[in-house]
């Protein structure tokens, strides 16, 4: 996979790039990483890259020209243009569906805007323009990143054996079960029995269980599209009729 | 404000906290942050800061120990103990109102996990459990970052004069509404007339309409929590009767 970033911020980007996990996938080539300065594609002797807002108002608007110019160099480096991606609040919410289809992408180009707003314009470059949540960032660099992460990490081979037990948080649309390592007893938190009985049915059940009473408790929204056994039902019943 | 971070890979904060708006609110005073290596509080040849899950499993779970620890000396800097974040897909949903209300603290401590799972024990430390979205991250790092850049830059002068455009996106509960700079018409796409008329009750009325209209398409679920005038009102209704 091959990821260009353009902003206005480049350096933002290698601390993180340059760390763990997304430093391994370029290692390992499975990564290709170019972050791109914006004022690379402007024309005045500033590098203007924003501009007073048409119709008044306070903050500056990100000019359209040096992302238009800038997307058609990118888009040349390859057979077929991009897949581009807007951060914006008013994108479709990202998720772990769209983590997995994101990371089946050959190349992609994130356009991150800062504190400011960016030209409309700029949308029509946009296969997807994607939200991370209700708030508000001032770095586009930093949104991107978590794009970044969350995708890069599906790629197989990415985390490799040493897929962690977060990967589990959204299997089969159910919360992850608590996790445990030693000592089994410490500050006079004990692990549960059931952990430490070498029983590996029951352990098997118990994980099951405390995944269902979370995602009951917690994110009961995410059980109607979850994959649930008769003897799941018969344990969400329990709890529903212990209240 | 004071922000502490615990985490295997403390320099990956470094490029985005020495950028940008994180760089100036910590120049100016309004923040003072702090990355701390988890791996300064455990006490074998290694620094081993986590271990196999109790049950059984593949991935590696972090330990309890050196996070308590670091928590007790983290405690002891202030007049009183840090307000403790974790970042957790089974946390409760980060919204600006989270935000807000974050940035009144004067002294958080993010305890950042990687890909692995954490010692269930950990979260007894945490005054709140916040997930970015449902998504999952390999680094605890990069969503600590999500949330320090949404809070610092509600602390009142960070952003000061030069506070943007899309502030307004989450203002009375709708979206924003489009922006444009220069050129007024560029590769055939025009600025609206509305925003070049320079008549300001006009702009003001368009831009009202266009932030209902977008709110209305894109999330609607918004809009039960938005302040809306009678226009407003007549408005959506127009809308809705053009369906």
């Amino acid at each position: 996979m091959r990821i260009d970033t353009l902003s206005t911020f480049p350096d933002m980007f290698s601390s993180v790039m340059g760390c763990s996990i997304m430093k391994r996938a370029q290692d390992k080539g499975f990564l290709e990483f170019h972050a791109h300065d914006l004022r690379d594609w402007t024309h005045d002797r500033h590098r203007t890259t924003d501009d007073d807002p048409f119709g008044g108002g306070h903050g500056l608007v990100m000019k359209c020209e040096p992302i238009f110019e800038a997307y058609d160099d990118l888009s040349a480096v390859g057979d077929h243009k991009p897949y581009t991606i807007l951060l914006s609040p008013t994108g479709v919410p990202f998720n772990d569906a769209l983590a997995t289809e994101l990371s089946t992408k050959d190349h992609m180009l994130f356009i991150c805007g800062h504190y400011e707003g960016i030209d409309e314009r700029v949308y029509s470059l946009a296969d997807a323009t994607i939200s991370l949540g209700d708030y508000v960032l001032t770095s586009g660099e930093l949104a991107s990143m978590v794009i970044i992460d969350a995708v890069v990490r599906k790629i197989p081979g990415v985390l490799g054996a040493e897929l962690g037990a977060v990967d589990e948080s959204f299997c089969g649309n159910l919360l992850e079960y608590p996790q445990y390592t030693r000592p089994a007893s410490y500050r006079g938190m004990d692990v549960p029995a059931e952990l430490l009985s070498g029983n590996h049915a029951l352990i098997a059940k118990w994980r099951r269980q405390q995944s269902l009473e979370r995602t009951y408790r917690w994110r009961p929204d995410l059980l109607d599209d979850a994959d649930l056994s008769a003897d799941d039902r018969r344990f969400l019943q329990s709890l529903e009729a212990a209240e």
